[in-house]
């Protein structure tokens, strides 16, 4: 009894977490909630003043249930914690602490949805954000198709100089710094926002006809990184957690819009109920349990 | 960074957890949470199927920030965790995983609200259920009071002597299992009903006018242990939380009876803003951030 939890930290995780790997775990997990399998819950949140605690949980029937928790609060590591018990005997097998589970799981996810949406073929990539999020959504796209060409935008030239030589060092990609958001993405048949802006980052103007196209920042009323025409040119819309989508507070973007029915879930694409099409929009929110669902496959459970 | 975080186990706590000190220590967090130092918001849920996640969160401001996840699947050990963070860093600095924080942070706020809530020389207590949380009340108000004779009662007669015979020994006490639960109650000057029933557990007439009662049980309309003729007897009426006692989904039985604007925070008492009365009634509903502030407080943070 002593042996448990186990623990792990960021090191564990990255050694043991390839990109390919995690992509294909985290495609696991997304079937396995379009099947009912993994119970993925809306996030449950508690006020800690100047920020708020977030809960993900999920349950694997018959398997696991766990969750990871994140706060808000201004800190200088933003560690989170992710707890997963046996279902069997509720016991905690397993509990991770760091700051890589978070942006890996959200990286994975947006590798299962290019994987299965951006044109087979696809090749160049555009990227607005500079910060850990668009970092991990470059480690995994990487993994699920053959990159030629990468442009990268932020607004500090500086940063996307950096982000640029780091990861064509890493992964001895032409990765290179746009001028401007609609410079990176010019051309691009894959396109990501993983930016904080609370208002619209690129011209959609600027994105190529049949381009997918990945939003992973803020997506509300109010406080969004794009506007509906991002919406407007997209045959189809996918998103890895609808009841995540409905629940958010403020409002999803797109609530109350001609766009809102038209969203599918990124599971029934894998499962084949839907079709990919060219110029798909993929709106990353996050599914639950899906953290969870990493660090209980490490554990074997 | 390695031996980050520190890991506690049942047997660390219950080591280093005497009744005294538990009872300290929750006091010390009854007073912070009325001072406003301690935010201990109202508990959060995630929905599991046949069960939720619960989780109650806390931020000792300026110090640390945490929270105790448990869930209400039907699990062989039904293993909790607290996890706490360093308010600057925002590192996880301590986990504590196991089957005892809940119940003894629930025993000593029982232990503290005896303490200001009973008569200082009362020394007979009668106790009706016999689990977990009817244990640790024993513990905690041990500790606060020099008891002479203890009487309990459940259903099952070979528990409630199994409940005396374990007391007696443990606390060198005279632990008798009483007949009834009017029986257990009878000329008790500390009453606890700490049963899972969903209908009052005992005939008000049988406690004594003055008498100081504590409920640990259900409280909601619909299903509770007690009904309003406790309320209607009390004096006063006190709860450790008046924020989770709102936030109850049923609503707490007493909502919209005239005693609901009675009701007055034990943080108050503790202050010396409100004055304790013969034949209180203590609504024990969980102040949460307290299991945090045990952990945090064996870490010395």
């Amino acid at each position: 009894m002593w042996l448990k939890p186990v623990v792990l930290r960021d090191a564990d995780l990255t050694k043991r977490l390839s990109a390919e790997t995690t992509v294909a775990w985290c495609r696991e997990a997304i079937l396995a909630a379009h099947r009912g399998e993994l119970l993925a819950p809306p996030r449950a949140h508690a006020d800690l003043g100047d920020g708020r605690f977030a809960f993900t949980a999920g349950r694997l029937v018959g398997r696991w249930y766990g969750y990871r928790s994140y706060d808000t609060l201004p800190t200088e590591t933003g560690e989170q914690t992710v707890v997963v018990h046996s279902e069997q005997s509720g016991r905690v097998e397993g509990v991770a602490v760091g700051k890589e589970i978070g942006p890996m799981r959200t990286g994975a996810i947006g590798g299962v949805a290019a994987d299965a949406l951006a044109a087979p073929e696809a090749s160049t990539m555009g990227i607005v954000g500079c910060g850990p999020q668009a970092w991990m959504q470059l480690w995994a796209i990487n993994a699920v198709r053959t990159l030629s060409g990468v442009s990268v935008f932020c607004r500090d030239p500086e940063t996307r100089r950096r982000f640029a030589a780091n990861a064509s060092e890493r992964y001895g990609l032409e990765v290179r710094a746009a001028d401007s958001a609609e410079a990176a993405v010019s051309g691009a048949q894959i396109v990501v926002l993983a930016t904080s802006s609370g208002t619209p980052v690129v011209d959609t103007g600027a994105i190529d006809g049949s381009a997918y196209v990945s939003t992973l920042g803020p997506k509300q009323i109010g406080r969004a990184e794009f506007d509906d025409s991002l919406a407007r040119r997209a045959g189809l819309i996918v998103t890895d957690s609808l009841p995540q989508l409905r629940a958010y507070d403020p409002p999803f973007v797109l609530r109350d819009t001609e766009h809102e029915k038209r969203i599918v879930s990124l599971g029934s694409v894998l499962a084949g109920d839907t079709q990919p099409r060219p110029g798909t929009l993929f709106c990353s929110v996050g599914l639950a349990g899906t953290e969870a669902y990493l660090v209980a496959r490490l554990l074997g459970l």
